[in-house]
């Protein structure tokens, strides 16, 4: 049982903001549609020229022309998206762990036998430095606890409700507006030439599908994450359903992801894309297979309009963002393109 | 480890079955093409009037009326088909078992130590009286060493050969000809309607996913089935490759459906056909929800033209061919259609 990898968790974000969340408003907003179509000829609005916009024009200039030696069939047309850092936004903490504390006093309230059991009662209890000295273990039983036990369509509406009312505590909107305009208008580029998107994250697989196709456009069963077992079983009534079980089938991030979209799709991807060591992987494996391949690292260099972070942040002799240096020097003698989203990305947001 | 849960393994028709096994001729054929164009204003042509294809006009035709109560969303159009004796023929012997023993001599050649070896040794021996002696046991065994512990490229290419040159004992014919006709109709009738085909099967996903697109126009990633692990690591070159592993993660049979389902589509399907026990828990569940629903059922009941058989067969009090009397029973209780191959379909396979 390790649930606590089923939500991409980076204990050291989560513990380092567990202070820093705020009081949830309970407002209704609705969850942004697909990035707007782009203007004719123009497939990238919110890119400012340079090496990384021309990488993904020539890919898709290369790999979709018949008469080009790197043409590539559309059926085999596949490319993958890490989320988190790579699609929306992942500081301070992880949308779905958020989810997860939340979650928390509804389950108390359902099983009072874990109301003064730890660390059920530290949650509940607020105390910021108590909730920042949290173990893994201790993170582990929260996950179970808010992501399991329940039947899928259960979690599901319980999810949404969250989505619908959770803001983020800088923004103070929903997780699901502060997705990256580029990154849209890129899933639509390629979709628009043939290719097939997906995500493929360490997050729950489950609480991602829920606003795949409305925030990205990608169906449910086009997102590959973390996945854990369910339990097919009947109702009194003698209807049958599925419960979710604590036991993890796929933990999608580093290995796991190549693993992940081998059980998922069954091909290995054109084109990938990512923002850290757990991305590694994915992108060595898309990059090893012959003819055009596309493999972008998303660098986190922008704390005025998002947030410069990572291993190198501070330290003056590596601007590499969430990328260890290692990875960097990979990416670049690899041939990797390194998204920079101070100076390739015009605007951040959808909603600016 | 359960590998022989991948192959959808049935002990009684292996073992049964074994002695049934001709040389293999090594001629080539072609595999296939899907099913040809039907002719405008009758999608089932391979049809008999009747119950069994009024059911799949009725269901289309509700569920894309958009003025009908019954309408289903193009997004939640899913249709979900078993394999092995829904799609094609899988007697006298699942295709992916007898693959499986024409894999023993090269496994054997590359790892001597297995020579001597039981069950490799009975199975090399070609003993037909042991053969059918060997145990549950052997036969996991059996799998494991021909399905795992090679690259992911390495099972598709020996598993392609394979198809190409094997031939099914009564028809001489490779086994991707033993389409059923009528199945690839309302294949592509489905498809032309805005539905999703998948293929959700006993058999080893990585198997099928060799062939579904070729034999049935479904895409490998719309392939559910019995999935063992892959590792990923590194070749000495640092190339990167999954290794296909002796590790069950999913056993697409009974229960294992729906939660194969939910695994890898995360939507319930509106359309659910099978053949068998193995798929009861995948029509319940497909039932179980609101709207527009269709379940059916595969009757094994010709034996001149295909085969009769399943626990009533040679029984004449019930004829339900590999449908246990409870589950028609319940197929009849719930609504359930039950095509029988003898009266509802005018042809069985392309070739005729």
């Amino acid at each position: 049982m390790d649930p606590i990898a089923s939500s991409g968790i980076n204990r050291r974000v989560v513990l380092s903001t567990l202070a820093m969340l705020p009081a949830l408003p309970a407002l209704l907003r609705p969850i942004p549609a697909e990035a707007q179509e782009a203007p004719a000829g123009n497939p990238l609005p919110s890119w400012n020229d340079g090496a990384a916009k021309q990488a993904v024009l020539d890919f898709v200039r290369v790999s979709t022309d018949q008469a080009n030696q790197s043409y590539v069939p559309p059926e085999e047309r596949i490319a993958t998206f890490d989320q988190d850092g790579t699609l929306w936004v992942e500081h301070p903490m992880y949308s779905q762990v958020v989810y997860c504390l939340d979650r928390v006093p509804a389950v108390v309230a359902k099983r009072p036998e874990l109301k003064n059991a730890e660390p059920f009662k530290t949650v509940l209890s607020g105390n910021r430095a108590a909730l920042a000295k949290l173990s893994m273990r201790d993170l582990e039983r929260i996950l179970a606890a808010t992501l399991t036990g329940m039947s899928v369509e259960e979690f599901s509406t319980e999810a949404m409700k969250w989505l619908e009312t959770a803001r983020h505590p800088r923004w103070q909107r929903p997780y699901t507006e502060l997705v990256y305009q580029p990154m849209l208008e890129v899933l639509r580029y390629l979709r628009d030439n043939g290719y097939k998107t997906y995500i493929a994250t360490g997050g729950g697989q489950d609480f991602v599908r829920i606003y795949s196709q409305q925030v990205y456009g990608i169906p449910p069963e086009q997102v590959v994450g973390s996945a854990g077992a369910t339990k097919f079983g009947y109702a009194k009534n003698g209807k049958p359903f599925l419960t979710k079980e604590p036991r993890l089938l796929l933990n999608d991030n580093n290995a796991g992801k190549p693993e992940g979209i081998h059980l998922m799709i069954g091909r290995r991807p054109r084109a990938a894309f990512g923002n850290s060591n757990g991305d590694r992987e994915m992108l060595e494996w898309t990059g090893a297979g012959a003819g055009a391949r596309l493999k972008m690292l998303v660098l986190h260099d922008d704390a005025a309009r998002e947030y410069a972070y990572g291993p190198a942040a501070g330290l003056p002799d590596t601007k590499v963002g969430a990328l260890t240096p290692a990875l960097y020097d990979e990416a670049r003698k690899d041939g990797w393109s390194v998204i920079s989203m101070k100076n390739d990305w015009k605007r951040i947001f959808p909603f600016e």
